[in-house]
């Protein structure tokens, strides 16, 4: 930790700083220089908090060097982590996992539907939510518990996984007897008590990225998860808070190539809220898989036009077979393949 | 609802766009414009969900016209709701409520120090974290309970309200039995599960706008208390995330004239993690009065160079002291005035 | 600056770095820490261009400790600038300078009854485009010459002071023969051939922030023009680009505390802009001024509803006649006092 | 064009919409709702300002249904525009062309060393600035006219096509006597004087995207280049202002996707100042390429630890090269190609 003083700071400001940060348990130095003097702080642990520091006299601005994570950053672990699945599924080595299907189970025949269609394209995880956190109470909110059934229903026909969302530390334990893997929403990122109730289960975890989350807190969240002591986590991309009607979220394809480099967890990509607009998910699948994402997450709906969630993004069942085709593709240019329902795989 | 057609879109899909419109129960009329036909949905009740009628061929774009909230909107209720609280004190009146404390409660010395000088200073309600959000697993955390017995423990001998935030469900309970106010911070305005929770107590909320959220998304998390059936919101602008470091967060001060515009329920301002320095909570808590903020939460610490948390945003007592001071002659030059501590207003 | 390096970087990476610093013509201090070494460049003029050192192997991160600007710094000029106008009035000091008048200048009835009112009313300078940026090529794009002699009749008549904008460098000299104040709009903030044309003026120049400019950036625009030779430069906050469909832009009130922090500039507010709609501009006109603007620049146009561009956010005169009364009683709250017209002065 | 009436708006207020809409020379169009009531103006011919009747009482909203530009979009030309440079190279068709340089040209070594280099890897266009436009004045600024002769040589020796940048009017005669491509930057985008005098040239403009413009903006500046009489115009995304520190903008990749959708006029994708680190630009390049970019235009410098600007963005040849092996795997999985340089195409 940096801590920058103020032009023309007095002596005995710098002297203040020096004696805090010691009086915090860590050594000072200072380093004076044309325009200012900079006091650095040697020792930091990563847990600093640097805003008792920022409050004293002549203190201009806190740098952090450090960085506030650790177990989930490439230096605590160098090799990339590879989340295995049931089936021998795995996400982050050279397969890229493609989990798609609707929004929402509305239905055991809409369900097993789009099971069955996005199973034969060659999607080897079925997503789908029982329970939906919607913007107004008076949407649709899923149906819970019965959701799940059919879910499980889904699995046995089809031998897909399963990944649907756990909005609350209660509904987790149900979800959790489900899902073959659990997700955290983009609204949920900071909802701390559930990142630690999810790092307490043994199940893998999808952790979506928040709405306007920076990377480094998006990794602070999975940093929650695995220091309760799950260290299978999954990110995901899914757009960000944009300033452009066009789209509706502005869909951050460098985040891959950047959580790629500060930290060894898989991540994987949601084209269909990325971009929201159908004639987009295509497109964005092919760029995710080339930027090197992990995995795709995409919404496909037997009957767009009749689902009670997110229709205007989700796929028809031949559009997402042609995803799958070209993805099958761009992964093969860069060296990867796509993971393949599991008889196929045996 | 409009459904606005793509340009030279056949007749047929227009007639699929209404008949489907007429499946959902609802009226369709189309209007030909010179460019693209309109379709008008008629007989919204601010259920439809759009995302059905998105998918259909053809259709270019959904625009809402109708409100998704109800209850919180000044359609519903033209009068202004005024929240009361214990001591005669009430937000959305004539008078302008200041809050005000640290960051997180530290210690019994601490909260005491703090909720007397805040009390000398002019402030009727003290803030103050016992259940602390933090980015990072490895900060501190907040005292929990015993954070809680020593708000009360500063209410009993300041007289000064009590405003503090529960995290998840099962906290709630037990802030609930302590806080006047219960916040809800900005990173769980959109966790559900605690806005219902919310609504079934009879407490005043403080409801704080998410990081990135919309002012529609803010009155939405509102509704879900009121539908549940608690009327008693106060909402929070507490700045948006921005590009410029200059500032921690962009102070959104337009927030207020818009809710006051919309809605009918109370919004106040934290200009402490509005701008998050010291140095500009001053300036902008005088310019949140002037824009018609119906109180304001303001982060002050004994001693902000040996804070746990947020220091550097956090005033000292004479800083205070003098923003009050300025805060009264605002609030009277617009016809308000600052509510006083309850010996002084007996 | 400090340049950071990754985790683990051998020896020879930090020698290499030190060395290219020497070789920049600067010193180079090695601080290790306990997770990376930070290597300090001692002697920046604040010329360095660190992108250099970020290409250096080993090199994670530089960070800018010294301020790229100068001559616009408190620290190169401790005392506000005061600009200094015809007239006797003056921007930066104790008084709050009102400009006011429509969009553009659409005819000669328009203008003066334009500037009757605003004169009226009390404002001491008259704003109204000539030349006019427009997204699009098919809209009005002002009269040009015309409108500058219109304008010029306005000010005879009413001794009003003339503010308005210069789109390129040929305008610019025409501009400056009528108006008493160049405006440079937010779209041509880093036209760096006009903020050089700018400064070899006399003139006063009205520097507005680009749409999602830092603050930091629109200081060094300003700096273009100091550097050039014309100290007389008055910054606006005019709104920056956001996510939330309410408001045409964010109105960024923290702009003007920072500004005044880092910059002895003034600094006036454009609410109309900044909001877009003009139920918000006297509640931010109000807020303006209690965060300590220099001014305001104020939509005004004698009838809205037939105005041929920016309708929506300019003010009926009879609106602004109490935006000027209410922004008085805040300028005396906070110890100032709103500029009267000339006669008034006298 | 559509006007939302408020929720109660009185019928005197729906006819003097209606009025003032035939005043204006259209049609008007009431449709009431369940909530409110909407009039539809009718006739549009895409030059309504809707700010006038934006103005009126009652009303609550204006939504634009028509587009604002017209000869960029699809509707008004469907085929794509093929945009065809010498050596019988096209942007827009089945190739993908890559243009590749230094930030600045900074001498003749310099600048012939990346030529030869970039065209060795395949690169068909060099690209670099002779006028470069910098934050800071103090900043380099770029050798101008000098530059342009170097660049000149270049081609000569290489055969490479030059892309370069005009700042001003005056420069861009200049510019255009050199270059093969004019390049008008994001900071221009919305320099109208700029854009006018591009129209009025023959040669291929590249025209940037401004850092936090909307498609519908970038659309319209490039309306302006056609309205003048110009059809040659390549689009180009850039990154847009982010929120987070970890890239230098947030690099859009979907914008190639929508502008596919709604404009026939190419794109292509710069990944170095999309992202601006090294490290994120080959994937982000091969990324761009599947996303259906029509080129690329990326930052290469034979030792960017010695560049003058931009060097940690810019990629060591080596680098290079292996970004154009895996573009053509890219380009071919999605059936297009990589353009071959000269001598190789014949």
């Amino acid at each position: 930790m940096l801590i920058v003083m103020r032009h023309g700071a007095p002596e005995e400001d710098i002297s203040r700083v020096a004696a805090t940060i010691e009086e915090m348990g860590y050594q000072a130095r200072a380093m004076p220089g044309k325009q200012r003097t900079t006091v650095g702080l040697v020792g930091n642990d990563g847990r600093v908090d640097g805003s008792r520091l920022a409050a004293l006299p002549g203190v201009q601005e806190i740098i952090h060097v450090t960085k506030p994570y650790k177990q989930v950053s490439r230096e605590w672990k160098a090799e990339t982590t590879v989340v295995r699945l049931r089936n021998g599924l795995t996400v982050g080595g050279d397969e890229v996992v493609v989990m798609a299907g609707p929004c929402s189970v509305e239905s055991e025949q809409q369900i097993l539907e789009a099971a069955r269609a996005v199973r034969e394209a060659g999607a080897t995880v079925l997503r789908a939510g029982a329970y939906k956190p919607r913007s107004s109470p008076y949407s649709f909110q899923g149906l819970g518990r019965a959701g799940l059934e059919l879910l499980a229903r889904a699995r046995e026909e089809t031998g897909l996984l399963i990944v649907t969302e756990a909005m609350d530390a209660e509904e987790m334990d149900f979800v959790a007897e489900t899902a073959d893997i659990i997700q955290i929403g983009a609204r949920n990122m900071q909802n701390y008590s559930l990142l630690k109730r999810a790092g307490r289960l043994g199940k893998p975890i999808l952790l979506k990225r928040g709405l306007s989350a920076t990377i480094q807190e998006l990794l602070l969240s999975a940093e929650y998860i695995l220091a309760a002591g799950n260290p299978n986590v999954i990110l995901c991309e899914r757009g960000v808070r944009g300033f452009d009607p066009a789209t509706r979220n502005i869909f951050d394809l460098s985040a891959i190539a950047v959580v790629h480099g500060l930290s060894h967890l898989p991540i994987i990509a949601d084209p269909s809220h990325g971009t929201g607009h159908r004639d987009m998910v295509i497109p964005m699948a092919r760029a995710a898989v080339a930027a090197g994402a992990d995995g795709l997450l995409v919404e496909v709906h037997p009957s767009p036009d009749r689902a009670l969630s997110d229709g205007a993004q989700s796929l028809y069942p031949e559009q997402f077979d042609r995803m799958m085709k070209e993805a099958r593709l761009i992964a093969e240019a860069i060296g990867r393949r796509v993971a393949e329902p599991a008889e196929i795989r045996a």
